[in-house]
């Protein structure tokens, strides 16, 4: 007769404005399972969007126990990512602009509906810690992520744990000022690097060169003549094919990502930097004058320990943290 | 007959470019016994220098035992604060400009010397670690330290202990940038934090706009006209006596320090910020504007969860820092 502990799983879910993606993850991270997306549908409130939550975690159990011979009770937890400023004690989404939502007790309704303990963290902190525990930040005891898309998150481990600050606010790198007289930021800051190198700021800054300018840039071919069309995506594949005028663009982001990454290694001296979201995209055009940037800025010593990468988990990093979040947090470890 | 256990000795010792200071201190950090100073003489070189700091700890553990009825062997250890880079698992001094130095194994000559185990750390480490433990950021679980004097140094307290980063390197925070084509500074980079609010920045400032504006700012009457002689010192002065000029230097000062420091909020999310150095001498009209300014850049809920305070330990911060290190470092925590 042989007997052996049963595999168990824990669902992570991350919780965007466009859509909802949620898989099941053995324990020891190993197998990933019943990927799946649905659209948010915000329109639908906080309660119509907690119920779409769970009817995906639903739809990924099931899943998983059709693939893998688990059953039900082999499920420990669900770690949800959503995008902050949360409470993480009281499991609260305090205000999710993109949601519409305030004050918003996500985690408890998860729990109270699946009957599984739940918990919450920042969709930044779980895109990083996601990347630690299995993609490009492997191995790093410092780590600062960057994502990059509408906005700029920021996730921090420091000495192998994430760190939250003081209630739940730290790693808003995308609201440090890298100009303090620069550009008006949504937060209502000035010169926030989320005001120069996020995906709609890409493109601000290349419509505008793009009015001022009389150029043969391939840009506005690719969107049918409709500036308001153009995105960051749009602007990386015109550099790519040896356009002029996206290549300074793409520059002058290396620059701004630069400066910020630059004040980063300064602050935290880490040992790996990682860049996810949609401006791995840009590839060298973009890594090779940001490194140089950073090492114009930085002290050499800490540009010496950092190594700067690309995120190695695009779609799944968040997910992937959601799950290591749920284990730091209620398992005590990763 | 009565038995106790005999009370224990860590003396503390802060290496500055013009004087190194030190004194002796109980364990639990109660008794501060036998402070010190003497100019550091950096022109007798490294050897020259750590011999100076021998014969001060000796004559501080002389003076503890005549007016503490400790002995000899009542002293546990030595911790120093240092200018770095600095490699504390070396106890190496990298690089110290202001002292002329390169790899001096400053830890080890004091080890040897004095038979005594000491640890290496930052100065501006020490400085927080400080204020922390005995002054004005006493309480605070995530603290952030600026030490504002000829340069800008920076500590980070996170959950309790002092964050090193992955090479000795974190902290550097005077050297984040805040204005990415701005004012170059003397570690290369442009509008770092240290170019527009140390000491000499805030001197050279007020002397930039007296050389191009008529006025009647009190400042050249307390120069004897020699403008070279301005220090942030006499600018403060100034502006308490209502000197115009001089009240709108303190004001920009708030406005470049407030966007460093809703950097540190937005990044950290801290319960305390300390200022130490000089700049605490401003007092009000200096810290009015400075949290005024950081309410306008800073995400509301990281500026609820925040004080930011002056230093309490003006001189002594740094001896007490080290003591503090060498309990985290040799004896666990402290």
């Amino acid at each position: 007769m042989t007997s052996s502990a049963r595999e168990q799983y824990i669902v992570g879910v991350d919780l965007g404005g466009t859509n909802i993606a949620a898989g099941a993850m053995s324990l020891d991270g190993t197998k990933h399972l019943a990927m799946q997306s649905i659209p948010t549908n915000s329109s639908v409130g906080d309660e119509g969007v907690a119920e779409r939550i769970v009817g995906l975690v639903q739809s990924v159990i099931l899943d998983t126990i059709e693939h893998s011979g688990a059953s039900r009770r082999d499920f420990v937890g669900v770690g949800i990512g959503a995008p902050g400023p949360l409470d993480r004690v009281r499991g609260v989404v305090l205000v999710a602009p993109n949601l519409g939502w305030k004050d918003f007790p996500l985690r408890d309704r998860i729990q109270e509906r699946l009957n599984l303990p739940a918990t919450l963290d920042n969709d930044a902190n779980c895109a990083t810690f996601g990347e630690w525990w299995q993609g490009s930040a492997r191995g790093g005891r410092n780590v600062v992520g960057l994502t990059i898309g509408t906005g700029i998150g920021g996730g921090l481990i420091l000495d192998g744990a994430l760190y939250h600050g003081s209630s739940d606010m730290a790693g808003e790198i995308g609201h440090t000022t890298i100009d303090l007289n620069g550009r008006h930021c949504k937060c209502g800051n000035y010169g926030c690097l989320e005001a120069y190198a996020s995906a709609p700021a890409i493109a601000t800054r290349a419509r505008e060169v793009l009015v001022r300018e009389e150029s043969d840039s391939l840009i506005p071919s690719l969107v049918n003549g409709r500036v308001e069309d153009i995105t960051a995506q749009i602007v990386y594949a015109a550099a790519k094919k040896g356009d002029q005028v996206a290549s300074e663009i793409v520059r002058d982001t290396a620059k701004y990502l630069g400066a910020g990454v630059a004040n980063l290694l300064n602050i935290f001296n880490p040992d790996i930097v990682v860049l996810a979201g949609g401006v791995a995209a840009a590839g060298d055009a973009l890594f090779v004058p940001l490194r140089a940037e950073v090492r114009r800025r930085a002290f050499s010593p800490a540009v010496r320990a950092v190594k700067i990468v690309a995120g190695e988990l695009p779609g799944t990093a968040g997910v992937v943290g959601a799950v290591a979040s749920f284990k730091q947090q209620h398992l005590g470890g990763v």
